[in-house]
């Protein structure tokens, strides 16, 4: 695809040829859906697009968040973190974010340690 | 300090070797406050002391948020996602989370195509 990155935002990363780790939430609930990777090219595409589209890093390919199991992401609003590192995504999740189903991929709770509250 | 990740979350990492890209959320308003890296000691600290702390790669050291400027994480849960290689905390954030003073670190907008409302 013949998109490119604006020089103004692509001049606000701290490295355009680094992976961008990229949180997408869903803008109504605030609920955190994933947590994936953006390229200089994807970032591009997604902003022309509006449909949020990573880098896949097990395929090593641009990846339209849906194309194949149709769980898009419209994005509603894009935020560049402090440093330029990191990206996050405001979008409107069509059906589960996860492929497993669930609504977020964050769906494996860690227990804190039993004292922990009592501690603090 | 001597606190070792327990068996069974180092079991559920998808590599503990591996640097962690930690997302904190303020529990009560769902904000996105930051995103950090966590490895296996900062994990193993965060579960047994209640309190974010993450590995600094910027100065190659385990970073205690808050532990200089106050602005301290209790976290409340964490979340593990799918494949294991992203973590979730809801935390109680004291002051702002960002060092510019900012709450988020997410406050720099980066602007959707003007077409890209009609496109959808």
């Amino acid at each position: 695809m013949s998109v490119h990155l604006p020089d103004d935002v692509a001049a606000r990363l701290k490295n355009s040829a680094d992976l961008i780790p990229t949180i997408a939430q869903d803008y109504k609930s605030g609920e955190v859906l994933m947590l994936a990777y953006m390229n200089a090219d994807s970032l591009a595409i997604t902003i022309d697009t509006g449909h949020a589209t990573y880098w896949s890093r097990s395929r090593n390919e641009l990846w339209e968040k849906g194309a194949t199991s149709g769980h898009t992401q419209k994005v509603i609003s894009i935020s560049l973190d402090c440093d330029g590192d990191a990206l996050l995504l405001q979008v409107e999740q069509v059906g589960a974010a996860c492929h497993t189903g669930e609504i977020s991929c964050f769906h494996n709770p860690i227990s804190l340690s039993a004292e922990t509250g009592e501690k603090k």
